[in-house]
């Protein structure tokens, strides 16, 4: 490593290099194209058009899918001769040695897992982008004074496991790492393909594997000088403004819950409705009641997966399992819709049942929390200006017209990483904000310019920790 | 056979008996309830209380308890000295022969299957009181003119494979053989134990356990005289009231259906609602609608199976796929629920979504329809008879108060051979009208009302054929 951090091969240190010199740094469009869409190629989802790369993704965290880009993403990491950690959460920090051997890496991190219905982006598209940042740093032979890390965090989209961000939780000590070993993985994922009929753990799921590694999860064992992150918007913000680039300051609040209607089993061809305690009728209720009050606020208010038991066409459900996912602008606005929800579900749980004096009633679990976070002031400020120097270029009168500032409207590991250490994100367009659809689409040259804006990031935040 | 109609054992001729006689027969009450808390040693459900048979029933047609409670009847009514038929529907036909062997058996018919939370009474009873009538007729030596039949038809319940009454529909040649052969099991099925992976059909679940005949399911080859069942009412009419036998004339209308909503995946924390054509939310409102327009026309409508795909936290869900049961007294008032539901649901639809240029929709497929049925005058008054008779013995002024008339709200059997032989039904109370729950219960005082009832209406039935 010594020896290699001494090769020709790196004969340009970045902090000796001019502001022009950094601003002139571009990813290489093809290479992300070509390496991004060949690590699709375990988990591709449902094809919606012709060409080879047109299908979505369905690669759960820790399937079978999962393990082979792991180990695609280690061989890649290697190659390019990184050194390769793997944490009790199975996260895979990838580092390419600095000068220093002493500092702590600049990390660029994302996710290689899918929803069940994903696209090629999500997620990808980040971890992608910190290998060509790599690829491109090795070509040109730069040499950073701290390394440089690129790191796929495990299960970030929570659609196995339902906890979003829970790897770089655990890594950020927010999240108990047995709460987390011990976090089963959802009931609607027992159908698909990947899933074994009980419901798996995600210690169990790791060690079925190979990815439960000995290094302890957590920042102390694995520290970083700064994490980037960059993602597909998955919003309509910048695709519908014809921005190129958005710097993200911000990551709005979130909370997760796993609700339980209780009521009665019944006939449905004999039964009243006044001698009904119907749980699915009271989650129907529940969830147009929950739009309205979400609207009502300005935040968000989604049921992803519901559960109706015992399924029979005949049988009036008397169990109703669901999850409840409330995002806002701010912390205090979600509690807010939380709070007006308890009352209006224990309302509506109250009437049904009630001609036969057994109401329905409701139980709520909080499986995540997530308030919202702002990002720290200078990586929004190195990737401010990698952004206006990427898209200095343009042929537009005022290019600075095609970065803005955003709000993230979903989590990312960066939220967890922001705890810890200095973070911010890049946000690029995606078609017609899609995002968590098999069609999920961001063209080859957004995809550049973000990992343009990533590489400028990466430079700017080394050479002013060490300037 | 010859000679074992003619055993001394059978010296008294039902037809020879006076109405005094035929006033005077009762099942055995113990042996009754003996008998069929055996016959639940397979495939008990839920526990409820502390005692023995304080527990629910988990029976799905065709599943291994299926097939153990098959074997037991066989073997039982083999003991009996019944002739047993097993047609390709799987239903097994039981015959203690009458002394004329050219004239077709009168049957007591009913199902050993079970709801996946269903009790010890729905079916069971009624078959039950079948092998207690042989029983009964062979401990006092009675001999009938034609046979006497139990039946035990196949997934009678519609939990598994979503038509209900499917197997007597194919004897009384109104379901075609194929359709049923190709049926599918329901997907909420996968969760239970019993279940595969992969959806089965009734074909192979009925060679999966033996029991695919291969006498043709057909009336024409397997013909009864008559066909009557015993019932719990599994509504709150009779309890209610205090009354003991309910004398069914009729059965209400109704159609079973499937139902999707197609609208798109998208992100939950990045989409805003006005974006969305959010499939679960057209489903709420939906089913929060077929109550209000059920209710409004005297009718019921309920959901008893929801699968919404892809089934994660934060993906609202593009695809929903729902049951949908609509219930009336009349064949043209669940028509008229049906039609405004449809228009219903396409606005409900085309609002979701609407303003991203892609409104969900709705598809709608005809899984069952069963008119409305009444039963024949011949039988409703062999039922009414014996029940008066049977009641007579009650510490009450009026006895007659005990026993009224009743339509059924659930669907039976004996729908379908109301269209090819003289049936009807008679109900016993429940308790609190419960069913499809695993504490339906019916006493072992009720239970043997019933089966005093269906004897003496058989008894009858087969001396008004042979007047
Ligand atoms: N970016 C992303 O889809 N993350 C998953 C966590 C969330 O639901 O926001
Ligand atoms: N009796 C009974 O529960 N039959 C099942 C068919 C129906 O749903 O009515």
């Amino acid at each position: 490593y010594k020896t290699f951090s001494t090769t020709l091969y790196r004969a340009m240190l970045t902090t000796e290099f001019s502001e022009a010199d950094v601003s002139a740094l571009r990813a290489d469009k093809d290479r992300l194209a070509k390496d991004l869409h060949e690590s699709c190629q375990w988990g591709y989802g449902i094809r919606w058009g012709e060409g080879s790369t047109d299908t979505g993704m369905q690669r759960l965290a820790l399937s079978e899918e999962d393990k082979s880009v792991r180990h695609w993403f280690i061989k890649t990491m290697k190659d390019l001769r990184c050194q390769i950690t793997i944490d009790e959460m199975g996260n895979i920090f990838a580092v390419r040695p600095g000068r220093r051997a002493d500092a702590p890496a600049t990390f660029i991190g994302s996710h290689l897992d899918t929803q069940p219905t994903g696209g090629r982006y999500d997620g990808i598209l980040g971890v992608l982008s910190g290998v060509e940042t790599i690829k491109r740093m090795d070509e040109m032979g730069l040499e950073t004074e701290g390394g440089v890390g690129v790191v796929n965090w495990t299960n970030e989209e929570g659609a196995r496991f339902p906890v979003s961000m829970i790897s770089s939780g655990v890594w950020a000590e927010s999240i108990p790492l047995q709460r987390a070993h011990e976090l089963k993985e959802v009931p609607t994922v027992a159908s698909l393909p990947t899933a074994k009929s009980a419901p798996e753990t995600m210690k169990s799921a790791l060690e079925k594997i190979g990815f439960l590694g000995d290094v302890p999860c957590s920042y102390k064992a694995t520290p970083m000088a700064a994490h980037f992150e960059l993602h597909i918007e998955q919003g309509p913000h910048l695709v519908s403004a014809g921005q190129r680039v958005g710097v993200v300051t911000a990551v709005q609040a979130y909370r997760w819950f796993r609700l339980n209607v209780i009521g009665r089993d019944t006939h449905t061809g004999t039964t009243a409705f006044e001698h009904r305690a119907d749980a699915l009728y009271a989650f129907a209720q529940m969830m147009v009641k929950a739009r309205e009050v979400a609207a009502s606020k300005g935040c968000l208010a989604s049921v992803g997966i519901v559960e109706a038991k015992p399924g029979s066409v005949n049988t009036v459900p008397g169990t109703v399992s669901f999850s409840l996912d409330i995002r806002g602008p701010e912390t205090a606005l979600v509690a807010e819709v939380e709070t007006q929800l308890r009352a209006d579900f224990d309302a509506i749980a109250a009437a049904e049942g009630a001609g036969i004096g057994k109401p329905c009633r409701v139980e709520w679990t909080l499986d995540f929390d997530s308030p919202a976070v702002k990002f720290h002031e200078d990586c929004i400020g190195c990737v401010q200006e990698s952004a206006y120097a990427v898209v200095a270029d343009a042929p537009v009168a005022d290019t600075k017209s095609l970065v803005r500032t955003i709000m993230s409207g979903a989590g990312h590991d960066s939220v967890f990483t922001s705890k810890r250490v200095p973070t911010s994100m890049i946000f690029v367009p995606c078609k017609d904000g899609l995002s968590h659809h098999p069609e999920e689409f961001c063209s080859a040259d957004d995809c550049a310019t973000g990992a343009s804006v990533i590489l400028q990031a990466v430079v700017r935040y080394d050479r002013k920790r060490f300037a």
